[in-house]
């Protein structure tokens, strides 16, 4: 039986991104479900059952559920071994993972506080108190129910955004050191390091774009992965994504 | 020639114990370097040039260092093999992940917002403004930097205690829902989400009693986990924590 791979996404969204690019680097095809957030369809009862944190990406292998797209392209890598995303050196592997923590830990959390400010908070503040609050009720989780609360009433906090500015300069300063050993994130192999931390560093050097000018590796690093085919196929506005 | 492990940490800390835990449950000896965090001995420059962000643990493994306690622990099942704490089939590895994930963007901050204001509040409070001035300045990570402010002024708010309680009751329920699968968070097998997630249950418990109460499949775990020798080992204080 031929497998069967179904993605969940959210087309340019940033973790959405990191799982269609390791898909598209491995050369697996798969069906693409779009998601709209901005529809809230992230919060369908039957995208819940699929994922109960009602996030995206989720991936659907032969009828069986992987959520979280870091997780999900760790197990793309194992299960479909051809074209190789890890390094087999544990050492390597293990570099490779401290920068997909920190895509995660570091990334995600800096770049929601601009983007969510630009692309959520006039669709929140234009809400009625019925609207927004069934909106917050059918958010699983607590930390995104109260940047939702946030948005709606005074935005961010400056101390929000002094953490997520601090965030993006620390990321930016520690792929320029690791980019000192090799071309690639985790050395000489292009691996899901660099395919986790590239989201984040599209969204900050839009946001803040003088860090790329101060960063010379990070911006021939950037220039050398934005040039490769499967890059250009996840990161451009296709089919997959023109309902963002 | 015979593996060389040591590893750097702060005794009881939950990310200490974490990888603590997994050299135990491996059986693998290694050198105890204990780092005193209330007299800041992870910001003095010898460790900072092990483990740049300034946390506990560090892993030296024949002269090569490892940082982040749950990129350690997959280190260490990597590398040696025997006496595996990872499912072999990559969907309940897939699985374990979420948990470890879980643990590291869920169970830690939760942690930290009672914790900090039980054992560092007092102490920062103390400082002359010079030495508390001192203590920011060489706090690498920023997300760090405000959290040390904020127990220097009024504490952390009530929004980020609330995010802390329901990140506390989001983890207790997503442990009772998987142990309806098997004894164990990842199913039949004891794994690397069982010692990541352990250090959160028992900081959780003891902040919030009434939630292993209310979770009988968790309290259950909760009491497996601990007749564990390794476990025992770990989480009861000994010279290793002595210093704590």
């Amino acid at each position: 039986m031929a497998d069967k791979l179904e993605l969940y996404h959210a087309g340019l969204s940033s973790c959405s991104k990191k799982s269609r690019l390791c898909l598209k680097e491995k050369g697996l095809p798969y069906r693409s479900h779009f998601v709209a957030l901005n529809k809230f369809e992230h919060h369908d009862p039957a995208y819940l059952k699929l994922n109960p944190n009602g996030l995206v990406p989720t991936l659907v292998h032969n009828g069986t559920v992987i959520i979280e797209s870091g997780v999900i392209n760790e197990y793309l890598d194992e299960v479909f071994p051809e074209k190789p995303l890890r390094p087999s050196d544990p050492v390597a592997r293990a570099g490779m993972r401290v920068f997909c923590k920190m895509a995660d830990e570091y990334g995600l959390p800096a770049t929601r506080i601009p983007t969510w400010t630009r692309t959520k908070q006039a669709q929140l503040k234009e809400m009625s108190a019925a609207e927004f609050d069934k909106v917050v009720a059918e958010t699983p989780l607590v930390d995104h129910r109260l940047k939702l609360q946030a948005l709606k009433g005074e935005g961010f906090t400056k101390k929000e955004f002094d953490e997520a500015y601090g965030k993006m300069d620390y990321i930016f300063a520690r792929c320029e050191t690791a980019l000192l050993n090799g071309p690639w994130l985790a050395g000489e192999m292009y691996t899901l390091a660099d395919i986790a931390i590239l989201p984040y560093i599209f969204a900050f050097s839009e946001v803040r774009p003088e860090l790329m000018q101060g960063h010379t590796r990070t911006a021939d690093w950037y220039a050398r992965i934005m040039a490769r085919p499967a890059v250009k196929a996840t990161y451009e506005p296709s089919a997959e994504t023109a309902a963002a």
